[in-house]
């Protein structure tokens, strides 16, 4: 391990101008100034993706994946390449890496590619010559030699990625929001910052919609123990929240935060006929075109036919409805239709384990704030119900104020000092 | 060779927005019909390369050339993925290629690098399988893997590299002018439009400000004997200008064509000891920082002293500057001076091989016109003079009329029909 290494990512919105990427390298090079090497990771600059993506699809109903991974990494270049300048203006030697050159090396599923390796040969002997390095997030390389991108946030699995690569002391993700809250603050105004989540918190958090980190860095985190630091990019001294193991002295409520999740929808097949292989003939078209499905539910069977209802994340819904249009020709559903306007709303708490009767509490809740319950779907730690996108608001505001989520909660009395 | 393909590159203002692209993959489209296979080289979409620099440069002073290649290979990638997807939204199937991709290898100079090698096995593979290559231009890739640049227009060149690595038929330059001009008409109205000029000539233009062509492209051209074809991207049913070999029934006018190249600057080091080894004390370090330098005027000596002038590309007049401020130290010459509102107007004919007094006549067309000659060079096929800015279209016009290069020449007596 090296202990003088941090890897810090910066995204898209702390790098969104001119005048953000000046205060970043600011930034660094105050950091280096306190002794520590840093190798930085940079998103595009903010709305450049989404640009990128709308020109695209301005000239394709269906780009093809590959040409929009060629497309969109081009946006991380930029701004890795700006804020190597602006770093070696500031007399700092710094060196910009692509995907490729840092040698991180993916699998071939374009706009979701998963890291297979990292070289860091190159890194490391740029390290020892003292350099930043700045590395454009978001991207790889596959064993054709082609771009790859690692999916919406991926800057994040990169940054982690490499840390472990590396041996990085810690991965700070520098970001516009001060670390993790209870729930979206834009939703609940009582909602909290915490100081430290587990692990696995944080993995059923960034699953259920807490954009402020990638599911899969949390993942890549976890596996190997890389101490993870959710930040603000701008405000000095303030700490950010530490996502790392469990630990018995760790604050530990019941509940740890609600996530609310837009980005869902459904789709429905009417009067499927029931017999053995259908749900494989609807859920492998979807997964040979990498499309993830959340929760299924299939109602109880009428005359040997049934309904099968399923979500999916909003932005494949297109994609996924050209599939199960031809689906349900083949298996003789009589209707397929689409439901856009649904979200996700999930209680998360490292506490459920040891306690009994979250589940009912949210119920309870829901019911009496009139809140219809469209699917449930529950973990060890954590209850996921689908609701009506209008009522969102409603019950994220129920549920804060339900599980007491605005009070800091009390410390473990064991807890020892100096641990 | 391979008689069937062409490879077509389009400039920044032919894919300068969305609605561009589309036009232009329609022409591919058109073009693919008629039976031929196609590659297709692209410039960044106008203008962003341009902004891109200008995002450099607001960073950093002298932002380091390898950065600045990163930076700029990123809009000929956009464009490229764009023209992609436009073309397969025509049920095309076409395949986008960065600079590394289609094994464009270069040498390490960033910013201007050269081309070393391409290695077109994926991009006949490719071809093979059917597919119309849209290549990312001006980019390649040096030893260390990093990302180069061919400097300005470099797409050209880029172009011609590869129908010269693929055996191609011919190399067409599709731009935003019908073809090669006997001068710019935004100086001069009466210029036309050239049906033919031969390597040499088309050389001496592009080295001498003719934009429409970049010399290094010119030169792969000459050397290989692509025949290159310029016309404009959208005109259809309109012959451009064909560069190819000189042929006796080619026209042939003792003047082709006035060049006015506004990209210019002068250095003058006043009182420079007149010593043994101190030209080589200026040039060599402009060389070693590949600055090009053109004229160079040396005064007569006095008392051991003398003046010394060059003149070099405009935009590389700062970084000369401060290179000749050191040099001048050290060879102790009393001052450096620069003159940046200068221009270089040339008068290019292969037919002045056989014919004198051309520079006479561009002498007294000049002083008849009261414009003051600054300093001339000559060579087998052109002769170039320095004048202040304000004089170039007085200038260019007079010479126009002098040669009188508005008239279409009559043929060579002895053609042969059917040739």
């Amino acid at each position: 391990m090296n202990k003088s290494l941090i890897v810090q990512k910066y995204g898209g919105t702390s790098v969104g101008t001119l005048e953000r990427i000046e205060l970043v390298a600011d930034q660094i090079v105050k950091t280096r100034k306190t002794g520590v090497d840093i190798v930085v990771v940079v998103s595009a600059m903010g709305g450049e993706t989404d640009k990128l993506l709308k020109m695209a699809r301005s000239l394709a109903k269906n780009p093809t994946r590959r040409e929009i991974d060629l497309l969109l990494s081009s946006g991380e270049r930029i701004s890795a390449a700006l804020l190597t300048i602006a770093l070696q203006a500031r007399g700092i030697p710094a060196l910009s890496m692509t995907g490729r050159q840092i040698g991180l090396q993916t699998d071939s599923t374009h706009t979701r590619a998963r890291i297979m390796n990292i070289d860091a040969q190159r890194a490391r002997k740029m390290l020892k010559e003292n350099h930043v390095i700045v590395v454009a997030g978001f991207q790889g390389i596959n064993p054709e030699g082609d771009v790859t991108t690692l999916g919406r946030g991926g800057s994040d699995t990169s940054a982690v990625a490499l840390a472990v690569a590396l041996g990085a002391r810690q991965c700070e993700i520098c970001t516009d929001v001060d670390g993790v809250y209870t729930t979206d603050p834009r939703m609940v105004p009582e909602a909290r910052k915490l100081d430290v989540v587990s692990y696995d918190e944080m993995l059923e958090m960034a699953s259920l919609g807490a954009n402020v980190l990638q599911i899969r860095c949390v993942e890549f985190a976890h596996k190997y123990k890389m101490p993870l630091i959710v930040k603000s990019s701008f405000k000095e001294g303030y700490k950010g929240t530490l996502i790392c193991e469990e630990d018995p002295n760790m604050e530990q409520p019941v509940v740890s935060g609600i996530m609310c999740d837009k980005n869902q929808a459904k789709i429905t097949l009417k009067e499927v006929p029931d017999q053995p292989g259908i749900a494989a003939n609807i859920f492998e078209p979807l997964a040979k075109a990498a499309i993830s499905v959340d929760m299924i539910i299939q109602n109880v069977s009428e005359q040997g036919h049934t309904d099968m209802s399923f979500t999916l994340q909003r932005e494949e819904l297109d994609e996924a409805m050209v599939i199960m249009n031809k689906v349900a020709k083949k298996i003789h559903a009589t209707q397929v239709s689409a439901d856009a306007k649904i979200v996700k709303i999930s209680i998360v708490g490292a506490g459920m384990r040891s306690h009994s009767g979250v589940a009912a509490q949210i119920f309870k809740t829901l019911s009496a704030n009139k809140v219809n319950i469209l699917m449930i779907s529950t973990s060890e730690i954590k209850v996921s119900c689908i609701i009506e996108q209008k009522h969102s608001k409603l019950a994220a505001n129920a549920l804060h104020t339900a599980f007491k989520l605005a009070d800091k909660p009390a410390k473990k009395k064991n807890k020892k000092k100096n641990q």
